[in-house]
């Protein structure tokens, strides 16, 4: 019931291959052992961290009131334990990139760096607070706030975000990234770790919205579906080359409301209280209270302007 | 190897910020012990579910015809049990927000909901197959109607919202809520699940996706990825208050089919027979048998049209 | 607790409803015993398989370069095993459609197969090595070469697409849909496993990108999110009618890169070094070398042209 | 692949022969729902609570003093709220047998009985240690007392027995049974939760070591393997009828020791201080300070010995 | 964090001593595949078994008689695919031992072996209801019938040793085997799968007892802890050549008591209705009614007992 | 359905507890973190280590011969690692209780431990391969030597025996005993890792067997059910004070052969191919080729003996 699979020809051809992977990156990869942060590990922290932040909602099903605080301590005691192995690993992977830093000083800079995470959680909780009134105001079908919280797809994406903001300030990108990843997985909502978002932040439907690394955003801000806040890469920039770190993706100020499909590109700013309709593409800024319809935006692009 | 956290002083804040908003919700949230319906019991309802609807093909590996009504019967007894748990939590949830009912009484609508709900389950199976049916027909890829059930994320979605929809129907809606964002997150297709729908229905690719709670669509229709079946929430409404419940989703009449990217928005009726091309905006009626492209719907709306 | 569902009377009915599907299949579907490819066995040989080709970065923590050709070495012996019972279901599955062949001849073709898919691997992994480079040279806010194989979606899509592509390639489509629709519903990338996909391909953000079966895209390739890559279906043919096999799907060459949100209809030519902006409805070849904004393509549509 | 097996057959079959069953015992088992507690459930609320009385030893790899409380204060609640289920279910089980009480006042005595068991747990505690300090004592090959808690039989026999005997003592003696039973599969040692031990008990080895319901031991006792602590059922009692409840079972005062085999039956008394050969045989009791060896008491039954 | 340990040369001399042992088999050890059947998969059989025997009392939580016809049927169906699976890797590994049967003849006795496994348990239930009557009327400490069920290891054994020895009979003596020992490990309890036991059987306690292949035990026979009915396999037999299949273990008649540590040895008889005391050493058979005491079989072999 | 448990009050309580234990221990026990070895771990490390010795039985079910290599391979790995953390976590344990090493000469130390652990694992295999084949020439129940390994209790004993006697002589006895105690659960065989023992070696039946520190078993040695080899620590010695490392356990000669019940205590020495009468007891060395019956024992025992 078993059979021969030439094994010993595809495992030595596999050898090669990644020998000449290494070779070629002159130690840029899988130098020694194994010493990447692990996905799975990501998502027990996050899914736990879910629970420490609303305990009788997203916690156990027996918990109590009178109780909580115990699951609470606990939880996040097994939970930055479980975090400071992943965010060694990262530190350590990049001091070996750089030649820097020795084992000592990087353990060192673990614990103070989750020691940080830790005392941001009070903070990210009371965030999370005003999205979901946000949403629970924005969409009329939502029957509960605790709906929303338990429902929406919008929801698990800020919850992730703002874990993954955390991270990204922290200086762990790649733990970050990890994070936001989880969620772009399951919501097809792709926020950067890196991105600036105020408070009462909702995104009805989602599949397919993307942030940008540097965009910013102000409070009470509301998207939809397909939304992108993305960086004008084209044609503005003929060689296709981004410095990273250069701010290039939008800033929407306070209040702001873009409907499905709209597409902002480029370090524009859209003006406090501004709506955008669905579909619209826009590369230029526009003043605070703008109404700006898809037929608007067409008529801004399809005049004179033989090459936008 | 283990560090400290000041997790006492996280605790604590974390204990403040909960207060503030049990405080500010006055009881709307988290009473007393956790009653919330659990995403994960759900999941487990509907693998099961699958199941037993499509007993050879979904079921258990060793199935064989002569045996399948014990493993249907017992799946069935189990699953209902299950799903009867989730009900009565999602309806003692309601009645405390609304302060009515005893839990006697809640208790035994539960019982007859599930009922109800298992009455449904042939039709349910007999409007999948002709979903599937659909599916087989509308793509030339397909081999055969098995890859089409196992396969095609377009099916998990509609499976999903056929069961759902009893949900919603029978007054259950976090729970029908719960079913149709798994679909979502597996298949980026996100069917409110209010929505109704006829038999043999497709969606292929599906990615995008999203109908409205209140959209109606008839038998044999086709969709592609990413089209909207949506509320014509902007400009017409300036304030952004839709009232629930009223219907504001197209209508789709019998064998319409829609091409990829297509927006189609507001209380409008697509007539029988009709084509709406892809990227197509659409915010009127069009009678039977119409052909929309692109090309006509974007000179619709470039016109004077100051405002559309 | 436990509750009368009137199971007895669901139990018949759904019976009823198998037997009149299995009469109106008349045997297509569901013949005697269930022998349909199982997805969660899929889902387990990939994810170990991306470990045999990654053994430092997607294997087992513990792993060490001196002791991986173990790892590689038992994991694809268990891996190959496991593969050759699915591809033995699809082979068995197809053959029963067509009543041709004896079991102990799909049995050896079976075992043939799967020692062509084993021989394949080393040059998958060569392949993917230089999209991990394509990535990280195309992503500005790449930080390792590492970090893009472990984070990002578009690398994971490509690496059950190149899997994928072998098992179609080998004559057991039923299971490259199912590695290929895994990959969608992690990443809401949808990448029919007939694409042909030259060496350096990396798509960013990715959600909503489709790819049909007989596209066929050059070396260096970019894509952005909601890219389509799809058959001209409307207007062209009326009936809807398309014929399997056929090639219908773009060609894209050498050193492409399209935007977020394009659409690329029919089987049409994108010259080597083209770059297609975001937005852009394509149905006509370009020439090399040729720069295709959103503005441009809407003038194409635009003028005199009544049906486009 | 699959076969028949005459199910339906068998199936009716078996359920005539349960019917007899149920007939035969006229509602005294198998009432309505199955309520029995499960084993599976007081399996794990043991592990956890051995977990909460000993947390640096016993408990998660991660934890550290400073945080210990959370670990203990969480592992408990849930520990408790499981047993209380449990507790429950053994108490309805008892009223379905006597008809009595309602459902109210059965879930109000489970609430009273879990909040007993909970106090108890502190001296349950302090019982244990003086049982760890007595291991290492008694047995010159332990090298410390955390080896003795880890590893010992002994020691889980023990702190099974001190749970059980509590539960025994509450009202719960199918729980009782279910712990005490756990422990005489991992061990062979068999001791009825009815049983009364005091302080600084030890048994090494252990295997084959019977400890009956009405047994009294004093403080600072030591057994080993094979040692039966039973009731004298043969040849005294030629009806085989024993009176549940009534003493029978030996007395064995502070300070004695019996070594390996030994068998003491019937309400006799083992002086304090006593120490008892491997294999005696011992029916009648003896003072404090005896010396017993196999020797004297075959030389106690050889003779005329008219009792016995 | 990882080491080398010289694990080329471990493989390398673990591949040797392997090679050597072959060798010294001449194939009768691991020869082509590994073929033996799996004490896990035995494992999970015997406790679904246990679960259709006894649907209300060890099967699901939920369950209730309306619908138990269903879980027994589906776990019957189930429980036999997996048998018949193990039954064939025993039948096939012993015709590789004696080179006969082709793989077809048994695979078709597999099947017929398994049909008649089925057609016995109805029996075997009927018999086991006899044992739970016996262990409850011969345990002054029993509170009900369904406690012995679920708590006493007596029962345990006794309900594996019927399955066990079905299979033994059927002519599966590998998976019988492995089902008795399960039980051995479980309570200390060693019947051999070969022994025949009477209904209405009972042991109490249990730990040591050992039944040897091809001892006979009437009805309603009540044995307790460390009983032994052996083979007099010393002095009598001076070359310790014990020949298989010969009856050499006790025969016990009807309404036998044997009390703890007693060892009865040989091809003889205990007459209906006798007692043995606890430790007696017996190698005589006794009559009917007979009450034998330790002193007794003590005097009994003192004598001038040369040799015995 | 959740209730107060007075926690708060239980938790202090038990602080109380653990803190009084702590004083009272000086810090002998529970030092800072949790160090102490994981039964858990120890457990898969030893069924894992089963299948590396003997793939193509008790490895994987699809191996091959030609690709064992691989699989014991990477089992060894990773099995090695895992071993490499837990001989770690003992040595740290020890020198915290002894104050010396430095946490880099016990890592340096626990790297050598565990590479001399590897390199003896082809010896293990080789006496293990002599234990089976005794194991097969002395029962005659048995059918091949594949049942012996698979099935037997004695086997499973002897196995873990001679993994667990490596790391005792290796210097990591805790290790040791919670290997051998994994097997005296299961068994009911109690053999101290100290044990000396040598080829050929074979325990039928085995519960209640206890074999000591200091004990040295010769080759082809067979011992039954409930044979002590112990130390003769009554009356000889009356304060109960052996003194730990001093020879004090029986010397079995070449081809011995005790049954069972047999109590043999002391350090004497049975001589070569010896017998030893089931439930004999002996604290007197024997010539070699003795038969010594239980008979005989009671007369040496029976006379005026004062003490014994």
């Amino acid at each position: 019931m078993a059979h021969n699979w030439n094994l010993d020809q595809v495992v030595s051809q596999l050898r090669m291959v990644r020998t000449a992977w290494r070779d070629s990156q002159r130690g840029n990869s899988e130098r020694g052992d194994r010493e990447l942060p692990s996905p799975e590990a990501l998502r027990d922290i996050i899914t736990h961290l879910r629970g420490a932040l609303f305990p009788m909602r997203l916690g156990p099903a027996d918990l109590r009131r009178e109780t909580e605080d115990y699951y609470v301590g606990h939880t996040l005691d097994a939970v930055l334990n479980a975090l400071w192995r992943q965010v060694r690993l990262e530190l350590r992977y990049t001091a070996r990139q750089q030649n820097d830093a020795t084992e000592h000083e990087i353990d060192a800079r673990a614990v103070d760096l989750v020691r940080q995470f830790a005392a941001a959680l009070p903070d990210v909780r009371s965030m999370l607070d005003t999205d979901v009134l946000a949403a629970y105001a924005g969409d009329p079908a939502a029957r509960s706030v605790d709906e929303v919280l338990l429902c929406y797809p919008g929801m698990l994406a800020i919850v992730h975000h703002r874990l993954a903001h955390v991270l990204y300030q922290l200086g762990v990108p790649m733990l970050a990234r990890l994070v936001a990843e989880q969620a772009h997985s399951a919501t097809g909502i792709d926020i950067h770790p890196g991105a600036t978002i105020g408070r009462g932040f909702f995104i009805d439907h989602g599949t397919g919205v993307v942030i940008g690394e540097t965009a910013i955003i102000g409070e009470r801000v509301r998207l939809y579906q397909a939304v992108t806040l993305g960086a004008k890469s084209f044609p503005a920039d003929a060689e296709g080359n981004l410095h990273k770190g250069q701010p290039r993706h939008p800033i929407v100020e306070d209040d702001v409301v873009i409907y499905a499909g709209a597409t902002i590109l480029g370090r524009i700013t859209i003006g406090a209280g501004s709506t955008i309709g669905g579909n619209v593409w826009l590369t230029r800024s526009v003043p605070s209270g703008s109404h700006v319809t898809q037929a608007q935006s067409l008529q801004e692009r399809l005049p004179p302007a033989s090459g936008e």
